[in-house]
């Protein structure tokens, strides 16, 4: 299904630990932030000591090509270092996407990622911004994206008098966890190809799921590009990096679009650090599938409705989420509203894994308002 | 005098001790880099102590409105906070400027920081690039900025058919490291605001100096923009942090244009401690004097010929600059060629004021390479 659309604001994005602790007048630390997609381990012990031993060098630039980063990146997956570039987070790079192709006409999922549609919504002119289509993704599908419809909508485009130009799709997807396997995306990657659109895929969540990444193949296709983030697996939200792997023919424009010094000093630093520590990654995995079945538990027992996930979070759908979402907030926990989420309503809302005693807090805070309500009703 | 120019590379930035240890084969902590302009104190202990108790926090997202920062800051200058906003560094925002207002004719001095014309020279439509002129700064005037000349050319410029509409001042300037009196600089305010030109005061390296700030006359210019950063005096520029201070009708613009999450946490811990650190700031400057003193002294006992700056670093002319930078490069030690500064040529170079060890270290490697040269000549 497609639906055209303005240019609205983007939802309130989650993880403003700092506006809620200031309106319940508590230290940050006291709030709990389920609406991040964070990993619940946090930062590794051998990050924070590297960490540590670098903060005298803060007086030296970053390395502007984040070379070692973008070598180990390499040997990591697998590919060209010369096609990886870092950036500011992956949410950087979106922007710095945008800014570069300065796209015409797009098609995104819905709901998905709202960082697309405000980059794509402020690159380029201000009298040429791009028009924005949606294909909005069922309830009754679990709000799977169908690679055939991508692929009809996409060819149905090129037919017309302006093509798209540019395609996102997240995977696994926010706000629904779900994960495409690589066939499908590969199929939507080659209609991509064919009408000549841009497909970038946002993987910055993949870490947390089983291994579906089209990240090698870039180079069989001009028109793919793959985000990943290591800030949300390696728990450096605070310092953020994240890198893309483009075609050949887009990196001198790319470079061109970057703000210099965009990836610190210290993120680098972590960040090579994080790529060798498969004890941590596997670690990693296994608390969380613990805490994904202690939660799906509960919420079968509480009678919530959720979306099984191949993420590390749940999008969840109750009557009265945007209620609820304020009634945690009272109690210093955030999770988040999806009721700006295009596709989404006030019913819904989504909780990332944290740790065994965050889980078990939430679990027995959300039984205590669902009761209440109950009672009151 | 006025310069039209095309749009060229920037010239190679300083600090780039990565790509020099890798030519070398040496480790970067033994590159000794007077190239950039960092505080030769380097971190002090106060914000190193901060950023160790906060690593275990990286999970978090940053505070995307830097709101404590941007609170003391306000305190600091005795200006209104909401008209502050922090960025990657001021050269971040340098580009979030020319971003939002797509200026379609510019004015620069010559020399001067390379990246206002790369900001301009990106930003906006591709098909819309902009126009900028230069006003030649003279060696027979020590390469001094005369307000009288630039408020004429500015004046000429709003009869013309395409009017400046943005204007760049670095005080201190950089290479030179002269700074321009509080006076001089309203002056040049005043014909920006008669003539309807954004003038952007870049302060970057200003905690260097004598105080000539221009930022509390904000709120009296709507066509005046103040940056500064605290990753110069502060030595943070492995995690940067800059701001900058606008009029009100701006905000909402430049607002919609950031990305997302740009000033990471670190930064924004070690910024509030920074700021409160009135000890840091007074033997900064005391050991800056005295080591200005002494490489001046030994400049002059070598037939060096240098610009006395108000700031920490120095332009230097020799007939054989170029040459000099390359031989210090093969030992390790970085220095600013400024052969590609539009206004200098191959006979300049920059050095920024050091620690009296490594000062020392080049007062020796150049009078070797210079008694070597005048030995073989």
């Amino acid at each position: 299904m497609l639906q055209e659309i303005s240019h609205n604001q983007p939802e309130e994005h989650g993880g403003n630990i700092y506006r809620l602790a200031e309106e319940l007048h508590i230290p940050e630390r006291n709030v709990t932030d389920f609406s991040s997609l964070v990993n619940p381990l946090r930062v590794s012990k051998k990050i924070r000591a590297e960490l540590r031993k670098n903060l005298k060098y803060l007086h030296n630039y970053p390395d502007p090509d984040a070379k070692r980063v973008r070598k180990r990146l390499a040997q990591y997956h697998g590919i060209d270092m010369e096609t990886i570039l870092c950036g500011n987070g992956s949410t950087g790079l979106i922007y710095l996407i945008t800014r570069t192709l300065q796209p015409q006409r797009v098609l995104l999922p819905a709901p998905t990622f709202s960082e697309y549609e405000r980059a794509i919504s402020v690159a380029g002119n201000k009298e040429r911004r791009a028009q924005v289509e949606y294909i909005l993704l069922k309830r009754e599908q679990k709000f799977r994206i169908n690679p055939d419809e991508y692929t009809a909508v996409l060819q149905k485009g090129a037919c017309s008098s302006l093509p798209f130009d540019m395609v996102f799709l997240c995977n696994p997807n926010n706000p629904t966890g779900m994960l495409m396997k690589k066939d499908a995306v590969l199929q939507i990657a080659d209609a991509a190809r064919e009408t000549k659109s841009y497909l970038i895929v946002d993987e910055a969540y993949i870490d947390f799921c089983s291994d579906e990444s089209v990240i090698k193949n870039i180079e069989r296709n001009p028109y793919l590009i793959v985000l990943r983030s290591l800030s949300s697996f390696y728990a450096l939200s605070g310092i953020r990096i994240g890198y893309g792997v483009f075609p050949e023919h887009l990196l001198a424009g790319l470079k061109e679009q970057r703000v210099p010094w965009d990836v610190n000093s210290l993120s680098q630093r972590a960040a090579v650090i994080a790529l060798k520590d498969k004890v941590f990654r596997r670690e990693s995995l296994k608390v969380i599938a613990e805490e994904k079945r202690f939660l799906e538990k509960n919420f079968r027992k509480m009678g919530i409705e959720f979306f099984a996930p191949d993420a590390h979070f749940y999008l969840v759908k109750m009557d009265n989420a945007d209620e609820i979402c304020r009634q945690l907030r009272n109690r210093g926990v955030l999770a988040m509203n999806c009721k700006n989420f295009r596709g989404l309503d006030s019913s819904y809302m989504r909780i990332s894994v944290k740790s065994h005693k965050e889980n078990t807090m939430l679990i027995k805070m959300l039984a205590l308002i669902l009761n209440r309500k109950r009672a009151t009703a």
